[in-house]
């Protein structure tokens, strides 16, 4: 291990990348992930996604598209290691261990757990734990055992995560305390505000709104949707304002300074709505066409998709092996006659 | 696989194996190893051990006597599989899968976890899951993953342990509903009524009530411990009942019919307790003596016993490593470009 700060992020792998995933979190890991003075970590959890996707042709087809992706954006893997949870198995034997010294009483608060429980208050179900798995139940241990066992410093999350980077903090500290000092206890760190996107509708762009525009979009697609985000009734020639619509929020989230005061002064000159939509679809499809090149070439051969990620495993794993080693050694599994 | 009926039982590994463990658990279990009609697997349950257990050298140190003990009193390792079940980490990665299947209220229901809950009643405390970990909490998933994994037919168990095989069956049911029929749904086997051995105070000899006498205590100690088995104050001569003394129930539990009859008469005819004991002592010694040694010398070579349990271990993820790529694939996890 080189003695830089670690820094870790998961990408849970249940969805189609979509344009505020971009925004908000792909786009700044990509380039964090250049960031030499740093080891940055990156992993598809797909071991989380088993919790609210039973559905295996899912889980395979989002694998398969986030991790293109990713990687056809431009992320650094000779720097970051980008590997695939499912391919470092010791990560769920070392939440067993975890587990052994977890209190119950911490995992009834996550904010998960409690929200389902208080949804089913709300539904007057007699059962509250009802529709809650104790893979949801036990989501917050795994989480933790994904950030010790790389010894992470560092966690970049929104702010609904923080509690479950203090939860790790609080297991790496019971366990450093019974079995010796294993773990860094992380911290999590928290973007200004991480930016928002708004979908088709305007609110936030988000898959359970169904209001998303994919990432890597064919152009006829990302045309079509493109022309279905609601605007108001507002006529050609009239001023309009900018703050208070969508495809300028959206458009504000790609152009640069300059490009975006130009926008500025099409909306104080009255642009038509239908014209708008076009400059925004010419600037995406624009901005976004190198990549989505590299993303279409990448899906056709999956297997260089793989490769890259067992060559990340096998980094991870060049860790995560000795030290599950040294771990079960503290608790006491240890070859005998040594 | 053959096709045999797979016969599973775990012993976990956090104490020194005793004369009531031996009577109750290990003496049934090794005779059923050499049964060639069926296929047994006895795994040490070091990873169940955890839960209880945050005292690395007692977990290590217990692994190594319970593992001399089986083989020296004579397991059939040709016909059972004998293994460590963290040597079979697929183990807990089935946990996980089995997790994200299982409803949480299912383990609200469990006898230990609930047991955990009225003792903190009893005692008036606010948190009622105090002392509750997580590791406790998930026990019988793991167990469930023990006997899912190998398709095990038959779990021999006392009565407290079916609620858990009936929870294997249930989460295994529940997984081939939503994955396909990927696991054998275990049935518990509940002996007539489990040899119960008394302790040294005549109450079930058990750790709990720190009553036992050690299976292979070296001969001084074993006198001493026998010495110190509580009787009633009838004065030699005076004839006794058998039936309410220790002292004949311990030997009842060793002796063939003819010796156990000639112990009667020596009741009706007044034996001292001081000769009973030396009679106990003596026949108790020579029962034990071939096996303890055995005991002894392996405990010198413990790189035998690993040995031993490596062979085990080889043997138990031919099948279980195969068997988790299926149930990898089955719920998403599978290598890209295939």
């Amino acid at each position: 291990m080189s003695t830089k700060s670690v820094v870790l992020t998961g990408i849970t792998t249940t969805g189609t990348p979509h344009l505020g995933n971009y925004v908000g979190a792909i786009r700044p890991a990509i380039e964090a992930s250049r960031d030499r003075s740093v080891q940055p970590y990156y992993f598809l959890a797909d071991y989380h996604a088993l919790i609210k996707c039973h559905d295996p042709e899912r889980v395979r087809q989002s694998t398969l598209e986030i991790a293109a992706s990713w990687l056809a954006l431009g992320l650094d893997t000779q720097n970051a290691v980008f590997y695939r949870q499912s391919d470092v198995p010791e990560i769920v034997e070392l939440t067993w261990m975890l587990a052994c010294v977890t209190a119950k009483g911490l995992m009834n608060r996550a904010h998960a757990y409690k929200a389902a429980v208080q949804a089913n208050q709300e539904a007057d179900e007699a059962d509250l734990d009802k529709g809650v798995t104790m893979g949801l139940f036990n989501y917050p241990v795994l989480m933790a055992a994904d950030i010790l066992m790389f010894n992470a410093h560092k966690v970049p999350v929104g702010r609904d995560q923080v509690q479950h980077i203090e939860m790790a903090r609080d297991i790496g500290q019971r366990f450093n305390h019974i079995f010796g000092e294993h773990f860094v206890l992380p911290e999590a760190v928290v973007g200004e505000e991480t930016a928002v996107l708004q979908g088709l509708d305007g609110r936030k762009m988000s898959k359970s709104y169904d209001n998303t525009i994919p990432l890597f979009a064919p152009e006829r697609q990302l045309r079509k949707l493109i022309m279905k985000i609601k605007t108001n009734s507002q006529l050609p020639g009239e001023p309009k304002d900018p703050a208070q619509c969508t495809l300028f929020s959206i458009y504000q989230a790609f152009a640069n300074k300059h490009e975006v005061e130009e926008a500025r002064r099409w909306y104080a000159e009255g642009i038509g709505w239908g014209d708008m939509k076009t400059k925004l679809y010419e600037y995406l499809n624009d901005h976004l066409a190198t990549a989505r090149e590299r993303y279409e070439a990448l899906l056709q051969e999956p297997e260089r998709i793989e490769q890259e990620l067992r060559a990340g495993a096998a980094k991870a794993r060049a860790h995560a092996v000795p030290f599950m080693q040294r771990i079960r050694e503290s608790v006491g599994i240890r070859p005998l006659g040594r």
